[in-house]
């Protein structure tokens, strides 16, 4: 099947640049030594987990059971939690799925290692566990303080678990490459001062995790660091690129759109609003607009509804309906998440059609 | 089953709130004579979607066709299509809809109207139509101008299509109802012009279809309406309340949320980010949040990550990993369509569970 015989609204995967994307950080971190253990929020697709696998990840890392549970229905047996999980139903289902393959956690509170702790004893089975700190973020992660020690030896000490190390997650270092060096710095200050605490504590860390897309070809300069966790450098999308990490010809992945209207003056409405986008804003630089439009970088996507893009276009453009352009999210992960399927494509042709198995696992 | 049976995230909705909200906007169009015909793309349930009928809709409304589908196949009857409907292959099923639901679509382009009349003339059936105008929301629609009305001229004489009137649809009038006093002065300007202008034309409109929530239980007072189209009335979310045209305990759609990290000072985390929200912003006043805390205004739910609430809490605020909340949605509609399912509930019992049809239904 060619392209052109898909209807719009559709998710395409350039699979070449895909295959790139994912040579390039395996190659990156079997260069330094690095671990790579990618999260598949992004692409949420048992066929892409593979690839990475294949290429060399020591295993996988998902936010949510649902997701993690997927993954493991079609045959991924290394899963890193990253997410404090919380609750008997979930304390179950966590256990059964350590029955099935190995299961580390990350957890930032007593309480949620206790829970898991007595559901693991129970079941007769161990789990995994990570502490996860706090660099700067602000969202989840133990304070790097004297008092935080105390804590992590004591879920050290609670049965079932199977402790490995620390984990952190640098969602704050993000901007464009001249403001990650300043942030770079700080970051190993903190590592720094995490590390003299743990030794002074006695804990030992054997893998430390870390890392994110923007910042993901640096991550040989962060202090310590075993292992990285990148998600959308699979695809890439506006966020990265307006990060300076991505050219747009790094993205594969791309919505086909069809112009539907032209009615309104400089104006041209296309059929992807924020249930076929996501509406999530650009997070650095002027932060306007809700995607590229690939060759037309004077079409501006200025506002969405939910099944329309407006798109301003200049007088004197020419544009009509009918016309299909490829629109590069803001947000890969987000877009990803709204639809069932994708489809694979090398250059004209469509080559495959994948599930998106992890879609609305939201628990 | 309970409510805390229940694992979070969840999507409830309070069928009771759900019934007095619909009763409510059934008992107005009765009262004030105008058919009302509500978009199923808030909700994209059929179930729903029979309430709706059962008091008294005349029909619904939705945007995609495939959306069109999911509802034809439940057995819903009579199905308007507000969207420019591009192509081959959605001409094709869309005659497939006519031939089994009384189907009517809206236009704002001779291209558009003509594919449409090509098809159905080759299938032997007639298609409902409208002519869109833009009255300044600047999405889709004519222009309301005298060259406009040469256009639907054209159309009117197509075959295949069945002419029944116009459409507007008022997105501009959003604000509070200070600012919506005057926005519909100006929009009844507009429309009085483009009654004049088709009258001149003499082109028939017995249907003059519009109306949206916000502006809804003032529709009697915009010139000529004879059928309107709201969607988030069933639920109502923030941006409702904060349009001033319902209050939280008129939001029927909450979305039940655990504190999963109070690790950070000032923070507590919830199990709900952008792909279980979405992260839709306010449409007035500061713009700021992502969803509204129920019984705890104290709580700002500051920002997003996918599957992250960002909590600001005040300090001596009491508040534990654990704790369940309930979170109104910014807009209910790409909320629910982030979803498989919905829980129905009656106070705190659990009375029925919904599957969210049509989600996913892009093209």
């Amino acid at each position: 099947m060619n392209i052109h015989d898909l209807d719009t609204p559709a998710l395409l995967i350039d699979v070449n640049v895909l295959d790139r994307n994912l040579r390039k950080m395996a190659q990156y971190c079997n260069d330094h030594r690095l671990a790579l253990r990618p999260h598949i929020k992004t692409h949420k697709m048992p066929e892409i987990a593979r690839l990475q696998l294949q290429q060399g990840a020591a295993g996988i890392t998902v936010a949510k059971l649902g997701e993690a549970e997927v993954m493991a229905d079609a045959g991924i047996e290394d899963i890193l939690i990253v997410y404090p999980l919380w609750g008997e139903k979930k304390w179950a289902r966590l256990v059964d799925l350590a029955s099935r393959v190995r299961v580390t956690v990350a957890v930032d509170s007593l309480a949620v290692a206790a829970g898991i702790s007595q559901a693991a004893k129970t079941a007769g089975t161990e789990i995994g566990i990570r502490a996860e700190f706090d660099t700067g973020f602000r969202r989840c992660g133990w304070p790097i303080a004297a008092s935080s020690m105390d804590e992590i030896q004591k879920i050290i000490a609670l049965p079932g678990l199977r402790w490995d190390g620390i984990l952190v997650y640098p969602g704050h270092i993000m901007g464009n490459q001249t403001i990650r060096e300043q942030d770079i710095e700080r970051e190993d200050e903190t590592m720094d001062a995490l590390f003299e605490l743990l030794g002074s504590a006695s804990i030992p860390y054997p893998v430390v995790s870390g890392g994110n897309t923007p910042a993901a070809f640096a991550s040989h300069r962060f202090h310590g660091l075993t292992e990285i966790r990148p998600g959308t450098y699979v695809f890439n999308d506006r966020n990265t690129v307006d990060a300076e990490s991505a050219e747009f010809a790094n993205c594969a992945l791309a919505v086909l759109v069809t112009v539907v209207s032209t009615s309104v003056s400089q104006r041209a409405i296309i059929d992807s609003g924020s249930k076929t986008l996501s509406a999530d804003p650009l997070l650095s630089g002027d932060r306007l607009g809700y995607g590229y439009v690939l060759g037309h970088p004077e079409f501006k996507l200025e506002d969405l509804s939910e099944e329309h893009g407006h798109l301003t276009i200049p007088s004197g453009s020419k544009i009509n309906i009918g016309d299909r352009l490829r629109v590069i999210p803001n947000h890969a992960c987000t877009c990803i998440n709204l639809h069932d399927r994708v489809f694979v494509v090398e250059g004209e042709h469509v080559v495959d059609e994948w599930k998106v198995a992890a879609r609305g696992k939201v628990a």
